[in-house]
């Protein structure tokens, strides 16, 4: 169900770049019961100059490595779930790739169940 | 009023990407009572290794023709008005460049009236 | 806060498409109140055939020159606060970079403050 869209500056392997998708998936899985075989992930290079980022908010730096991670889920998950799922993504991204888990932006867009359809023109989730 | 995302793995011809467009639009034009005017779509063509989805969900098999298709609307519409609007996308894709129906995935984020500027600076649906 | 996705027809310079990031942004400053370092933009640029638009909507025509904002921020704001945004961005566009007001199209999308985690796999705005 959750579409994601992954943006960063161009430059990054496809290993790299195949390996944050698998974080962001693994930890969606983990923290929020995401289905394994519901991945839906789209990433997006962009050169420097379509990447206009200030280089500190809230105290946290950013740098080039800075990942943008916007996903369209089910609403209805609680805070401490949205929690824990920042924090699998931002640790797994550390673990597995050593970008800075302050250059891990996380932004949740919630909808409703029927707003899915993933194939034969069917709504799978409406009831 | 619909802001619309499609999303491809890059190597279709301009003729099929303006086809998909074509379907998506009437489809909302005859499902959900879009005006025929009102068309705003953006295409992303990625590649393969920037597009990265299961190749089995809910029992329902995805190639690489998957077509992923977001569409930011006005809420509202019932659940029945949107399983209209599924199946008529994935038909109309079917039959106008045959991509089957199982690769057919589609997104709804809702958003209010006011939530919109068609240009000039103003909220033209804001009452 | 705000995670904008700016998206014209290529060839725009860069200096062009800075500039429209940078008069979003004010705007954004300006009107509705939001902090000065808190600026994540993504620009895309679009072949004109993945730029899919009618010539004419609500009685305004766009030309290749639009530019299609969407700004996912959190939810709450007034529709008089909406309206100074528009007018905000679109009156700021057309001084800075000579794009008519006709050719700004805006769209919002509200999240719950809980949504977002600025790095650090923290949810900043969450109480």
């Amino acid at each position: 169900m959750p579409l994601v869209r992954i943006s960063l500056i161009e430059g990054k392997s496809a290993e790299f770049r195949r390996k944050v998708g698998d974080v962001v998936h693994q930890a969606m899985v983990v923290a929020i019961n995401c289905p394994p075989q519901d991945r839906f992930q789209l990433i997006t290079e962009h050169t420097k100059d379509n990447f206009l980022c200030a280089p500190e908010y809230l105290g946290i730096p950013h740098t080039d490595d800075l990942i943008i991670i916007q996903i369209t889920l089910n609403e209805g998950r609680t805070t401490e779930l949205k929690k824990a799922l920042y924090q699998g993504i931002a640790e797994g991204l550390n673990n597995a790739v050593s970008v800075s888990a302050q250059d891990v932006f996380i932004s949740l867009v919630e909808v409703k169940k029927e707003n899915w359809s993933f194939g034969n023109g069917i709504a799978q989730y409406a009831t």
